[in-house]
C-alpha cells in the first residue's frame, strides 16, 4: 500500500465546533477548543451557527434553561464554578438569551480566516464578562475595531443577502448533522454534544473512532 | 484549634450518587462509580429515585428522549459508543423508558445495606444490556435470588404502605435539591448533572469546593 493511501485512510484529525453566541457554555468552550486542539494535534473548524431556528423545530420558543427552572437554575451555577475553575471572568448578562443575529454574521465573514477564534472569544467576554449587549451594532463596532478589523465593512457585508444566504445554509448543515444544542463538536457525523465532551471528541479524532 | 474541629470543617468526602432505573446514563454510571469513588476515596451513597414525577413537574409526560427526537438519537448513539469505550454490554432495550416504579421500591429497602450496588448493577444489566422487562416481578425475583437475597420477602416489603412513603419523601428530596435528570452527583446542595460530571463531582468533593 502506497504512503499516500496509509495516510488517506488514518484517523480525520479534525473537530468541528458549532458555537451560538448566545450560549453559556459555548463561552466556555470558546475559550479552551484552541489550546486544546494544539496540544492534541488536532485541527479545529470554527463554525457559527443559529440555534434559535433549531429550538424552533423542537417547539422551543425560547432557551430551555428559561423554559425550565431547575435546568435554567443549574446552569447558571455551573457556569460561576466552572468558569471559576477555568479562570475565566463571569458575570451573569442582565438578559438572556441575547439575540446573537449581527454578531452570527460578521462571524460568518470569518469562517476559515485567521480572525475568527479572536472576534468570537472577544464576543464571548462582551456578552459573559462585560455585560454588554452583543446586538449592539456599536459592541460589534468595538471589538472589530480593537482586533483591527475593518469594522465598517465587516458590518455593512454582514447584513448582505449573500451572507444571510450563506448563514441560512450554514444553520442548515448544522440540522442536516442532527445538531440539537450548542456547543457541539462534530467528526464527520458523529456529534458530541456540550462543553464537557470536548475530551471525548478528541479521543474520538485521534483514535479514528473509538473512546 | 483542636484536632476535632479541624476535621469537622475538612472537605466533605461524600458523594451522593441519585439514579433512576429507567435512564441510560445512569447505568453507565451505575458501572463506575463504586471504582471511581474507590480510587478518589470518597464515600458514594446511593439514592435510589423516580423521575417520573420529577419529568412532570417540568411539564414531561415521557422521556426528553422520546419528545425530542434528535436528542434521542444522539443519546443512543451516545450510549452505544460510551459502552464500547468503557467495556459495557449494551442493547438497546424495545422499550423506552421501561416502568421502573417496582425496581425503585425494592432498591429504597436497600438504601445503606451492602446490596444496593449490586442489586442496581444487575437490574441496570438486565434494562440495557439483556433486554428484560424490569418492570415484572419475575425478573426481579430472578436478580435477587442470584445475590442470595430473600426475594419473596423483599418483594412484599417493598409494596407495603411504609416502603412506598419512604420512596416518595425520597423522591421529593429530590425534588427539594432542584435535581432534574438522572444521573445525578450531589455534594451537600451542590448537584452535578449527567454520567460526564462524576469526575467534576469527585474533585469538588476532594477539594472541598472547587474544580
Amino acid at each position: 500500500m502506497s504512503k499516500a493511501s496509509a495516510t488517506a485512510s488514518s484517523a480525520p484529525k479534525k473537530i468541528h465546533f458549532w458555537f451560538e453566541f448566545a450560549s453559556t457554555y459555548s463561552y466556555l468552550s470558546a475559550a479552551r477548543v484552541a489550546k486544546v486542539g494544539k496540544a492534541a494535534n488536532v485541527e479545529i473548524v470554527w463554525e457559527p451557527f443559529l440555534l434559535g431556528p433549531i429550538f424552533k423545530q423542537q417547539g422551543w420558543a425560547d432557551s430551555p434553561f428559561n423554559l425550565y427552572e431547575q435546568k435554567g437554575r443549574y446552569m447558571w451555577r455551573d457556569m460561576e464554578r466552572l468558569c471559576d475553575g477555568y479562570g475565566l471572568p463571569f458575570r451573569r448578562p442582565d438578559k438572556f438569551p441575547m439575540n446573537s443575529l449581527l454578531a452570527t454574521r460578521v462571524a460568518m465573514l470569518g469562517r476559515g480566516e485567521e480572525w475568527l477564534p479572536d472576534f468570537a472569544r472577544a464576543l464571548y467576554h462582551a456578552n459573559f464578562a462585560d455585560g454588554q449587549d452583543i446586538a449592539d451594532s456599536a459592541t460589534l463596532e468595538r471589538i472589530l475595531a480593537a482586533l483591527a478589523l475593518p469594522s465598517d465593512d465587516l458590518i455593512a457585508r454582514a447584513d448582505s443577502d449573500e451572507n444571510k444566504r450563506q448563514l441560512r445554509e450554514q444553520t442548515e448543515r448544522a440540522a442536516q448533522l442532527k445538531i440539537f444544542g450548542a456547543p457541539t463538536f462534530s467528526i464527520e457525523e458523529e456529534l458530541f454534544w456540550g462543553n464537557d465532551r470536548l475530551g471525548d471528541a478528541v479521543v474520538w479524532a485521534r483514535s479514528g473512532g473509538s473512546l
